[in-house]
């Protein structure tokens, strides 16, 4: 049965930087779930009308189409119930986590990355980021971006939240990762595919339990180079 | 068997706000558990040497003896397994709420409404308060608050996960609260019994999340008067 997974990549196929196609991947990955990995660049909106969306990512999985991460995790449950649960009877509280990366961690970040992004893009998929970016955040990429080494210290504050629970357990889902765990780790592996800021120290809690996400899967997310 | 527990409160024992103890208090009460209320304030240390503890609540269950809010719960789902679970399988999870609580959503309160709770405590509380706090914020309690009503679009702002997971379910929980609730629950009730500031709008969809947290347990959080 086919399975494909739509991704948004630079103009390079293997540079896959959304991290709500992250989210998606590892869910897969998760599940023990094969899938095609098949490019998709900012602007090929036509690619995706069979879904009738026109975002990735997009699960295909047989006849059944997909759109975004959230229910892609929960379709994978309903669908795979003998695999190991993503969102399991946790979800309630995992949503408020995912909440948090999009609302938090996500605009935070964009502040710290988003002038590195352009240069990943091939040129039409770089002046349409540029001209949605600049006129969403009301300033050049390069002048949002300008002082971020400045900004380090706030963002690394944020993630106290993340810091106090994985004192407690290596993942937030306990012994093992959930869909929690992903989630946030997609934020992280965005920020790692496309910039070479470094967003923690090496003496952050939060750095073993990122460098256990990306071994996980047989180092799934570490087979796309870090931006150097 | 005695049970009791030991609540911060103001001059007047009937006025408790602590956050912390609302927690433990909610606690009880989704264990459909009964506990004398001890009421105790700031400058009474010697009256937890027992607890070798310095802080409230403090929950004394026969011969058991549990500070901190945290363990408290935890305390209680081992010691009465066949009540509702408050933790249960979802415990990392509610961890990082609980987390994201004490760092993100505290610090914020506190300088929206320090200078109202100096004003509910007898003097020698109020001196140990006041020189503490001043000595922390690096302020005098009224200057911290003097612009409140202009930080509290921000406030709002940082409500934003909670918003978005309630859009979801009746409670952080799902369709019961759970300590997720309970936690997050104990700072609106700490700045409701302290403060006459409206911290959240009626139109906001975390107020009928909050009404219904009031109503809860035959109105027992309800049953402290917000400060008007």
């Amino acid at each position: 049965m086919a399975r494909q997974l739509y991704e948004l990549t630079g103009a390079d196929p293997t540079r896959r930087f959304s991290p709500f196609c992250w989210r998606a991947r590892m869910a897969l990955a998760h599940k023990g779930l094969e899938a095609e990995c098949i490019p998709w660049r900012f602007t090929e909106t036509d690619r995706l009308a069979f879904a009738h969306h026109d975002k990735v990512p997009v699960l295909v999985d047989g006849d059944t189409v997909v759109p975004e991460s959230w229910d892609i995790a929960a379709y994978l449950d309903r669908a795979y119930p003998d695999r190991p649960p993503l969102l399991g009877v946790a979800e309630p509280q995992i949503r408020f986590i995912a909440a948090w990366t999009d609302t938090i961690m996500h605009p935070a970040l964009v502040r710290l990355v988003v002038s590195d992004i352009v240069t990943l893009l091939d040129p039409p998929a770089a002046a349409y980021f540029r001209a949605s970016r600049e006129a969403r955040l009301g300033a050049s990429l390069e002048s949002v971006t300008a002082d971020r080494e400045g900004r380090l210290p706030a963002f690394r504050a944020l993630l106290q939240p993340l810091r106090i629970a994985l004192r407690a357990t290596p993942f937030l889902g306990g012994a093992a990762p959930d869909y929690a765990d992903y989630t946030v780790f997609g934020a992280f592996q965005w920020a790692r595919v496309v910039s070479p800021l470094p967003l923690i120290e090496d003496t952050d809690p939060v750095h073993p339990w990122l460098e256990r996400l990306l071994d996980r899967f047989d180092g799934l997310a570490r087979a796309v180079p870090a931006r150097g």
